[in-house]
């Protein structure tokens, strides 16, 4: 370690930006100062942080001077305005956003799966979407003993990915229900409380969601394989802020059970949980705010000789986000 | 049509039992009769059937007295335990238990899929699992096309699958949770609110629970096909009666989503709900009350060149279970 960094955190009060801060802490982050960015409706507003209240400032162009590490979470818009005013600044900008993970230039880093690509930055390394993240840190143990040439996955994704509001909605939605009144989707398209609906993004050419999309290319480019075949299916359930994700993998060879849970039982950033007896599996509510990716429900794949069915859960607010780009910023130390 | 029929409902008072009444009702099942039997719990009940209150018995072995069908709702043990009696006295059980459902001499019927076969019964015809039914309605017409080689599924599955209980147990803690108060759990194992788990079965030697074995042998028996290979994960979510699944299958040569579609659209039993651009896909709150399963999310799978992946929502009490016994009933007449 040793040296110590000036971090930005743009969109400081929302859901991720809250988490992010949180994190920072926690892990004893090697900071040197820490300056809080917001839109205008968080002008004046104080968030408390080890003990200090720290100023809310509003983003311009102008916020980066003498910042080491921005870490973005204001959403693609804001990523698209302001990044290259904070890596003109001489930042590196950590973002969050979905704006610039696709770009060759651009590192889109799972520490625990491609931490090496930190170094290859320009000035941005991206964050990749949430289920991505948690699935990558899952299944990565697993191909290292052997490459994995399709995915089928089907998500389990909580409110928490529309941020506090979706959190909110959720919240007051089902009180709304439980006392009869009718369900009023405001931040989701759909009815929340005691439903679940397909992800609320665009539908392609192809059918797929962006969400889905997300999965297909992210994956690819983290992975550095191109040949993965990946078929998701993203879908919202009533769970405020852990994804699930239920996986099954084929591989070049087949991995046995037991292979596979040695490798993931000693991977980084992986509880397994996996208790047949107790019935005791990877549930959102165990997830919550922990850093580990919950793996469990390890088992042969009944329908295909080289499959793996898995089942994890992951905060997405944490590993989804926050987490995973404070362990981004950690490799840049 | 002409002939009418003494029917005897077996677990009267159940979410199920209550279920089949009212589809006897709405249907304008041709009855002669209707004996309403159930445990010694609901002793001096009555329950209002056409505007007429009709008393509870108490279930024994001399119940079944000039009854033509025997609909049993009640679990397995009471099915194991009341069947023979039933059959003896001249009745056809449709049983809704997994009691007998792999038994050889009893078919088991679902009258999209293969109600041919509700005439080889030898006395007990039985209803498949809730989740085995919903999947083969969904996918019958695909088989039609092009043999199903391959399914990979992952459900996502109400509380009404644990009867009454479950869906209390899943709205009052609900309640609790939004009051600041602990989760409580009692039918279910694990929290229920904001939460999911696997399903509360039996993890057998090779890791999959009783309720995922039920998809795999169901399918099989109920398709006429020992070849189709089933890789389920059944998990339970925080909604209260319609279950759903995202269902990937694989198929004997390539079908179109144009060609699934014209398939779909006409199949009995199926309401195609697949509005890409309005992003409406099934969903529990508009699957519940309803006859229909729900199919959307029409799509070539991605990772495979044979595969199609949908998603579907069926009535877990209906179609799951009193609906499809309902139906079978019909068949007999």
């Amino acid at each position: 370690m040793g040296k110590k960094m000036n971090v930005a955190v743009v969109g400081a009060t929302g859901a991720v930006g809250v988490e992010v801060l949180k994190t920072l802490d926690k892990r004893n982050f090697p900071l040197k100062g820490l300056r809080l960015l917001a839109s205008a409706r968080s002008e004046n507003r104080r968030l408390l942080f080890r003990d200090e209240e720290l100023p809310v400032e509003v983003l311009s162009a102008d916020s980066f001077q003498g910042i080491d590490v921005a870490l973005f979470c204001a959403g693609a818009a804001r990523s698209r305005e302001f990044a290259a005013a904070a890596v003109a600044a001489g930042a590196v900008v950590v973002d969050n956003s979905s704006a610039f993970r696709m770009d060759p230039k651009v590192p889109l880093v799972v520490p625990e799966v491609n931490g090496e690509d930190v170094r290859k930055h320009q000035g941005i390394i991206a964050n990749p979407n949430c289920t991505t993240t948690i699935m990558l840190v899952a299944v990565k143990p697993l191909y290292d003993i052997s490459p994995i040439r399709r995915i089928v996955v089907s998500t389990y994704q909580s409110a928490s990915g529309a941020g506090a509001k979706g959190m909110e909605e959720l919240w007051t939605q089902t009180a709304d229900v439980l006392a009869g009144k009718p369900a009023k989707p405001v931040t989701f398209q759909h009815p929340y409380a005691f439903n679940l609906f397909s992800h609320n993004t665009t539908i392609g050419e192809n059918g797929y969601n962006e969400e889905e999309m997300k999965m297909v290319n992210e994956t690819r480019k983290i992975m550095h394989d191109d040949t993965i075949q990946v078929c998701p299916t993203c879908v919202r359930v009533p769970v405020l802020r852990s994804h699930a994700e239920s996986i099954v993998v084929e591989q070049a060879r087949k991995v046995s059970v037991d292979e596979a849970l040695a490798a993931l039982s000693k991977a980084p950033g992986i509880k397994v949980v996996d208790d047949r007896a107790a019935n005791h599996f990877p549930m959102p509510n165990e997830s919550n705010d922990q850093y580990d990716v919950l793996v469990g429900r390890i088992r042969e794949d009944l329908s295909c000789a080289n499959g793996l069915a898995l089942f994890v859960c992951g905060d997405q607010l944490l590993k989804g986000a926050a987490l995973n780009a404070v362990q981004i910023a950690e490799l840049l130390v």
